[in-house]
């Protein structure tokens, strides 16, 4: 027994002394904890996106509520003291949902919940009726292609994980429309909520013709897997009024704390101000926007001006097209050289999950070293892989270490769903990524050397 | 430390003792084994309450949807050979929802969640704009009175319980009228769920005004809530076009086993085959009448012929009406002194949570002693409190002992909402609660003496 607790207590002081964190971290302990303190001191973060999702509910790209958020943002940003406060000019696409419905005709005459997919195409004026075809999978689809020439398929996969599944989503209807189906419907990407359709965007390619493409609900894939296991016909009237409009003027949203000594290096953080529009896009992406935004109002409230420039960019037209990422990359070409980092939060703002990281070796012990200050409230594991479609334009072609802020918890239970709003995330939450975000970024844009120069 | 253990080895004994069961229940033991392992041997509870809710969908009075099913309902009592299978007529208000919308106006252009209280009178065509007062309760209402004439208010309500919070649904919306209100929305009554809004009747009293009365989900009534205590004007478009029809011709669905020595003597078990229309019904109320005929089901199936008559009535219009079991009462008046007990399932079959009783004491004692036979499957508590809206109607004039099924765990997330479905239910729960009321019917329809008549 003497002999194990020896060696245990050997063990435990080799890790401890192995995990001492190298002697320029010290400095940044206490402003560690300063921050941590001053961001679970209230619940601005909270009340901020509350604010936020409240006052301009969804933004989808091209609408009035997006563009009032923005100059909201602008103008806020501008209280709270920021640098160099503006916007720049992207133009987005302007889908239109319109209505949208579906009515079981066959076994039974119903009302079903729908949710048009984004980009999708609508249905002729008063829409369609049409004889659905269930299959699980690709595979199925193929086997069965001569059932489907004509009629609606739907796409029944199980919820696996995003990655995974969420190709029927964005495949699905050019791969149905190949094998000559005249609309697809998809299992909603994410497990089984309470009959809770999830949207998003889905991708047409160039060699099928475009069909309409919309979610159900878990729950009404299943019934029509049970229908159709059991032989019956069914047979659905689809609607759907959606539509391209012009492109429309919006704008990314930029402040930033200059850098006391090298305000010409640039850290940048944001999320996203769109989104989609069945929800109040809280965690997708509102949440984004006000922990990476709080990360900067943080140090502003504490006098905290790190050696670098530290820039949050509220990006527009996430969803769907990705236009406020490329328009911010083509916009800083210039300047794309002295990003130093570009961190994007973009997964949600439950509890602290930590970072993910995409760049060289040593900066990610850097990185690692920063995020042990974030132990006490749980954001100090660092995966890898970091970046997202805002931040990753600009990043790649800059070179640059790509972080993603990773919290994502009950994400894809609400993601592009109606029920992405405030009343799933915490005060404490909300406060606890700010305060993750503001450590990491500020040590960063305060290193006595820029990060991805370890040598 | 023997002392004690010696002192807890008496007290167990005397409490094995003590409850050990009198001399008439034992026979009932290897029944009760079988009806259990009979139940359990395979999903067909579960698989006939998905042919019932996937073929038919939501059951509202005046549908039909409804009508279909209960022919349904009669066949497969015919082929499950029961006795006596019959409909029984009775006439059903026939409310229709129609179209229904809520946008928001102010502060931000949306179209959000809404669902009209069943009752509830429409709007003129294209519905009206107005201001919205937020009342967290009736009390504010009183207080805010002037405020709230000429515009539309919301019973902003946190869910306590179904009992405690319902009557700003039942009450809420002629109260407001009385004070100068146009409209009504309700909080939804029911915990928050994934922006889930709840219907359900709404009750009009004579000395106010009728006016359109609705739901909205719980984010949407604290976002509400939130901007009117931001001090911001709400402004929205209500359009309702909800209205009553002339009555339709709707149905009780009745079979029987025939008691083998007093099959004048009825056992009465049942729920409702309507439902609210958002849904599929299945936990309110197709899974109790479900378990109610899988009881006789079992019973056919083990060649179990009770001394006394055991009926399944299957109820039509319990949500918007109780015509079905007002009905009942009145085509049963001779044979009410005939009717023993009468036992309800309508709060959900997740997993068994026993009965609740109505009766005299040593009817009570009666039925704890058969509710034992159920410890294994958890259904053995019997609290105090039976009946309910279908069979208390014919029970308080038979003056018989009432029993209410009990397994209600997740029934209020779902109650009167859209994600009424079977994905709520596992085949175990659906197979356990069939073999509860099997078991607790049979032996109260086998008993040598009648329930109730106890010395």
């Amino acid at each position: 027994m003497k002999r194990t607790a020896l060696v245990a207590a050997l063990v435990a002081l080799s890790a401890s002394l192995s995990a001492q964190a190298p002697n320029w971290i010290d400095p940044y302990k206490p402003i560690a904890q300063r921050i941590i303190a001053a961001a679970q001191a209230d619940d601005f973060a909270w009340r901020r996106l509350a604010e936020l999702t409240d006052t301009f509910g969804p933004r989808l790209s091209g609408s009035d509520n997006l563009e009032r958020a923005i100059d909201w943002a602008v103008d806020t940003m501008k209280k709270d003291g920021f640098d160099n406060v503006h916007k720049e000019p992207v133009m987005v696409p302007k889908w239109v949902r319109g209505n949208e419905s579906l009515d079981l005709v066959e076994p039974v005459r119903q009302t079903l919940p729908l949710l048009g997919l984004g980009n999708s195409v609508g249905t002729p004026y008063g829409g369609f009726e049409s004889d659905v075809i269930v299959v699980k999978n690709f595979d199925e689809m193929e086997k069965r292609a001569a059932e489907i020439k004509g009629k609606i398929v739907l796409f029944n996969a199980e919820f696996v994980s995003y990655g995974a599944t969420n190709v029927y989503r964005t495949s699905g209807p050019s791969r149905a429309a190949k094998v000559g189906a005249i609309a697809a419907l998809v299992r909603s990407i994410g497990p089984t909520g309470l009959r809770t359709p999830h949207t998003g965007a889905t991708v047409y390619t160039d060699d099928a013709p475009k069909i309409p493409a919309a979610a159900i609900p878990a729950e009404d894939a299943n019934r029509f897997q049970r229908l159709a296991d059991r032989g019956l016909k069914i047979r659905v009237r689809l609607s759907m009024q959606a539509h391209f409009e012009a492109d429309s003027q919006s704008y990314n949203v930029v402040g930033e704390i200059r850098g006391r000594e090298l305000p010409n290096e640039v850290i940048v953080v944001g999320g996203h101000l769109d989104s989609w529009d069945p929800g109040a896009g809280a965690s997708d992406d509102a949440g984004g926007c006000v922990v990476t935004w709080e990360a900067l109002r943080l140090m502003k409230k504490l006098g905290l001006q790190p050696r670098r420039t530290v820039r949050v960019v509220l990006f527009t037209n996430e969803e769907n097209g990705s236009r406020g990422g490329n328009g911010y990359r083509d916009a800083h070409t210039a300047e794309l050289p002295n990003h130093v980092m570009l961190l994007e939060s973009d997964g949600g703002i439950f509890d602290p999950e930590g970072f993910g990281f995409t760049g060289p070796e040593k900066a990610k012990a850097t990185v690692v070293s920063i995020a042990g200050l974030l132990k006490s409230i749980g954001a100090d594991p660092v995966r890898d892989g970091g970046g997202g479609a805002d931040v990753s334009p600009a990043g790649t072609v800059a070179k640059a270490p790509l972080m993603s802020h990773l919290a994502e918890a009950n994400y894809f239970q609400i993601h592009h769903t109606p029920a992405d709003t405030i009343e799933r995330i915490s005060p404490k939450q909300a406060s606890n990524n700010a305060a993750a975000i503001a450590v990491m970024v500020y040590v960063i844009a305060d290193l006595p050397w820029r990060l991805g120069t370890e040598k």
